[in-house]
């Protein structure tokens, strides 16, 4: 982070027209976004969204309410504008990039064998890792792929541990049945590939997929351009989570926009030590969350930019009105 | 509310690219606009948002962390743009409007006599009443008043009930000493209105302001304008909370959007029965938690009225993906 453009902001906070604290999660959000475009006051103008979609071997084992066929189909519906985060994008003026990956060769199905072959999750990397990030101010990394949440959870277990109770939900909408079966799922991955997924990489080659590794990716590529990033709900925090694995601070350019319905997203946040900005109930992908939660990025860097100093509009401080009526 | 209007957005709802129900809270938030809209699909397009300032006559008890001329230097701030709610509205397109009430005559010191005459009470509330709501699609009432946060805690204890600490909190902030003060007023000023207060419009009168009373009429004129209203923090949802107290579901064209750090505010809106859409630890007032919300408000309108089918884009859905699995 670039220390002196987070000093600016904190120093410039206490001079703007209103009650010390008074914008709440609003202030640090604005100085977060300093030190990391390492601009003061920093801005939020060109937003870039990429929704990266894969496809999943385990989806054929009943882990998803929908047939995996949805997820072509749903790049079409990206291209043709008809989705959510095709709305979202243009309400907020940001730009939406849709990068299908491999969708013909979904990935192997990770309770009996590895996802990726390491040429494949090296691909996958370097399509978030080579992302154009010039004359980028945010980035919005987000997914399609039906049976991701199971990856998304197998992923996290093996980052964070627990059960695989713990990190399984009902996705696009599982029935009881299913809930089990993606537990069980999950439970049979972790058997077969053992300590293997102790090594984060490799779990996000074992038991993730391609959209994961490119949003992670697409995380990290955002580091070194100093982007910073607006992060999604389960899969797109436990696909990031990788580098927190990895190194402490490795996400601190990355802000949780919000806590999915999916029960392990609060989870996953509270071990990554993130709070979420909006807790919506949503529950879809794409970078739906993130982009509503745009909102309130955008605007906390709007009132840090644009507002009046106390001395610049002539108001009068606190301290006076307590102060003259004590005495 | 139009009830064709609402029937046609839960309608359309589940027939949207997305699993049923995951767009969370932006699903009944459509179906809301489009109900007291009368219109479907809703459209968010022309938001007023009107900040109505007044002052206090107890400002002079010591209750405020700020001296009573801030109110006025507040309001020119906001006539040359450098306030929170001026970069909130224009960061989200809203049309801002500042209504300065009797600036120069402040409201009487309500512990020990009523704060406004009734011609001065019906004035205010005249103020907000005669809004022009045409070709408005939202309305934010929010405030200016150094002292308000006073006013707001006597109104709401009024009209829920409880004890003073209840409601009273440390505003822009208060030391302890302030805040001992200011719940002492709040006391006195029970004990000298008594039973009177339990007329919810008298209690405005008695122990309100000229700036809560206009957002209660702005409130009730937006209900019938059919215009949805879009409820700001503590003082905003005291003053909406008079009709609520006079007629249920007098309220019911109001969404809250955000809850307040300022403590009362939470348990307001319980009593109110009222969930915000947001949580930021905001505390400033002018309408700006409402207006950091209008985003989220905007982006249910946006996906409601602009997604495609799963019939027009030809994707499948649910339940193939279990059924063929579990076969």
């Amino acid at each position: 982070p670039d220390t002196a453009a987070h000093a600016a902001a904190v120093a410039r906070e206490p001079t703007l027209t209103k009650p010390a604290g008074s914008l709440g999660r609003l202030e640090p959000v604005a100085a977060w976004l300093a030190a990391w475009q390492g601009r003061h006051p920093a801005r939020v103008e060109r937003v870039r969204c990429v929704v990266f979609a894969g496809n999943h071997g385990v989806a054929g084992r009943g882990v998803s309410a929908f047939p995996p066929e949805v997820t072509v189909q749903m790049v079409a519906n990206f291209e043709a504008g008809g989705a959510a985060i095709n709305q979202l994008c243009r309400a907020h003026g940001a730009d939406l990039q849709v990068v299908p990956l491999a969708l013909d060769r979904p990935t192997v199905p990770f309770d009996t064998d590895a996802a990726m072959t390491e040429a494949e999750v090296v691909a996958a990397l370097n399509a978030g890792l080579t992302l154009d990030l010039s004359d980028t101010d945010l980035l919005i990394v987000g997914e399609m792929g039906i049976g991701n949440t199971t990856a998304a959870a197998a992923l996290a277990l093996a980052l964070f541990g627990g059960t695989a109770g713990d990190w399984v939900g009902r996705g696009t909408g599982l029935d009881d049945a299913g809930l089990a079966r993606k537990r069980s799922v999950v439970e049979a991955a972790h058997r077969h590939h053992g300590f293997t997924l102790s090594d984060p990489l490799e779990a996000l080659r074992r038991v993730g997929g391609r959209e994961l590794a490119a949003m992670a990716g697409g995380v990290l590529a955002a580091r070194h351009a100093r982007v910073p990033v607006l992060l999604d709900g389960f899969i797109c925090c436990a696909s990031a989570a990788v580098w927190q694995a990895m190194t402490p601070g490795g996400l601190d350019h990355a802000l949780a926009g919000h806590v999915s319905q999916e029960p392990g997203h609060r989870r996953l946040l509270a071990a990554m030590h993130k709070d979420p900005l909006l807790d919506l109930g949503m529950r879809l992908g794409e970078g739906s969350g993130a982009a509503v939660a745009l909102g309130v990025v955008r605007d906390a860097a709007a009132c840090h930019a644009g507002m009046a100093t106390f001395a610049d509009a002539g108001v009068s401080g606190a301290g006076d009105g307590t102060r003259d009526a004590a005495s």
